[in-house]
């Protein structure tokens, strides 16, 4: 099997310690040609739907074949399964919990979940919290060697996968939704996307109102469209519809967070 | 044209999302082999001003021939220019929004800009809000592969190039400059530097006071050297007067923060 | 002498700033090959005694040959020495101040510490707030390049170790503590490892209480162990015992911080 040259990491570890760069001295430690990249170690404490949906918005732009490592795992030490996904020509590696959920929705090839059992590719002693360190980063390194995936255990199918948070049509011409995440800018990412937008419209051209925490979003389609408008909203580069204030901070401006509902309406 | 090795990043992006990960991902799938090195992901948000000086203060102590991608992009998505400057045998990238000021300014041999319109070297879909993906850092990962300069565009001479923040002289004697940023342990970096110190005492050898927000700075050598002093002033490894607690964070104590006022008095 | 391709980077930079990403520039000039690995540049500032317990649970799950530069220096500047340590097949470069005391502490093999005295491996010049870059950087990626350990200066023996804060008994059966640091879930990791529990319960087997901040905390094995058991205490992969609260903060909702005391009692 192909050598796989990049293994990045996404975890909720933060930065107040040594952790993710323990994990990089063990990668380093069994494959030292690989390339390591943080995609982010700023996950919200346990938010495994959070590193679900970063990791989906990110994988593709990786070289194939590249690994994605992602660790947040509350359940650390119980019997919770480390699990390796492949799906279009990427790799996961992580705890069975719901992490990799929108990359079980949307991967468009071959899914395979083998439930990682071959515990010679662990570290030698595994204490009870961090399985980051003792499984999951040396498990990741000897596969980036060139392991093939049955080597590391056998095909699971009963892998688990978290409900997606959809928005709903909660009247005709009307569907609500909510606030994926907040960004560094305080802009306020919801979960509605191209598709959502389309069902609301039902191909008809119309309009589209947004509401979120009392406030009304003006349509734009860049930053700058936004700057005399007040709170607005765009299609981002990910396809979804995200809120902001031009040069400001919508989510400190009109108290946004996380899981807040957002409305879309037709008209 | 020789390969070029090493490109540095500065964003500010944050690290609430796998927004700096995914520029990575696309310059290792374009050049597997290139260094990527974070030079700082925390630029205040939208501060083109503040990511102009940490590019200033930071390039040279590079390799030489090293890529310096650089986005702090507001406008992003809007006609404002991608751009590739090279200057002193480094290059850099990002948008045409004043962001290489101090580069300008500070260069001293060859300095020429050019604006990137070689789209085939874009990512081949563009959204509206993430130029650092879809266009800056695969232009860099294309041009790290051994490009030459003239393949991404022409030159250009108008170039957006922001007003430089010096310090002026208030009085026979005083001079007032301002704060620049302030770093992690609170201290504050103005913008006085030896040269404004010489034009100030005009080769008379006199004491220098340094007053801001309402406190007088002792002289220092070093941090050491302010421990038992109190509010202190010391010339940074980078040549600017900075104003600093030892083991404290004056920024907190004397709630001194960027932009604020600072004067220096001969006698 | 091998060359070693490895170097960790520990300081109290945070990210406000380019600092940590000259540091790499500088090294990346002097050897293009080697690693270079963030461990963590969140140390609290000036905290000497924390990048030193950072660095004893970190260095050993690098390579062998690792070379972990460490600056958390606010005498820098002044006369305190540079010091190379060679300790347990690793190499440990910064200022000699206490940074690598648990280092002395915890290393079996040989433990050698160097003066670095030659200054051709320094940046020619040299400014007063930023040995990391002038210093500590270039001295560490020249030594990666193969360098003889005795080619940096002259064997010492007094070096600067802090004083450890252990654990003492206070009462027949009682042990107080102190809480080391707080990490990003805001678990409370105590000085307490099993030897000290062993001491404490004298091989009889016994149950023990622990006390932080008026709260008792339930004993754990892992973070689900303690879903239903409120303020809770397990030993970490590190041996140390940490006190938690599953899926919450414990430091802030009982307001826990670094030294603090923490008590243990048996029975």
């Amino acid at each position: 099997m192909p050598i796989k040259t990049v293994i990045s990491l996404t975890t909720d570890f933060g930065t107040r310690g040594p952790f993710a760069g323990i994990l990089k001295g063990v990668i380093l430690g069994i494959n030292p040609d690989v390339r390591i990249v943080d995609l982010c170690h700023d996950i919200e404490p346990q938010n495994i739907y959070e590193a679900s949906v970063f990791l989906a918005m990110s994988y593709k732009y990786f070289p194939p074949g590249s690994i994605h490592l992602a660790i947040v795992d509350p359940e650390v030490g119980s019997k919770r399964r480390p699990v390796l996904v492949v799906a279009d020509n990427h790799y996961f590696i992580g705890p069975d919990n719901g992490i990799f959920t929108h990359i079980y929705k949307e991967s468009h090839e071959i899914l395979n979940v083998i439930h990682i059992t071959s515990e010679h590719y662990f570290l030698p002693q595994q204490g009870a919290t961090f399985h980051g360190r003792d499984v999951f980063a040396p498990v990741a390194a000897w596969f980036s060697r060139g392991l093939e995936s049955n080597s590391l255990g056998d095909v699971i199918t009963d892998y688990v996968s978290l409900p997606i948070r959809e928005p709903k049509m909660i009247s005709d011409g009307a569907m609500e939704g909510e606030i994926l995440y907040i960004d560094t800018f305080g802009n306020a990412i919801t979960n509605f996307n191209a598709l959502h937008l389309n069902e609301l419209l039902s191909g008809r051209k119309r309009n589209i109102k947004v509401m979120c925490k009392g406030n009304q979003f003006s349509l734009a389609r860049t930053y700058l469209d936004g700057r005399d408008k007040g709170p607005s909203v765009l299609i981002n580069s990910f396809g979804y519809l995200e809120l902001f204030l031009y040069k400001g901070n919508i989510s400190k401006q009109a108290d946004i967070n996380s899981s807040d509902k957002a409305v879309i309406m037709a008209g």
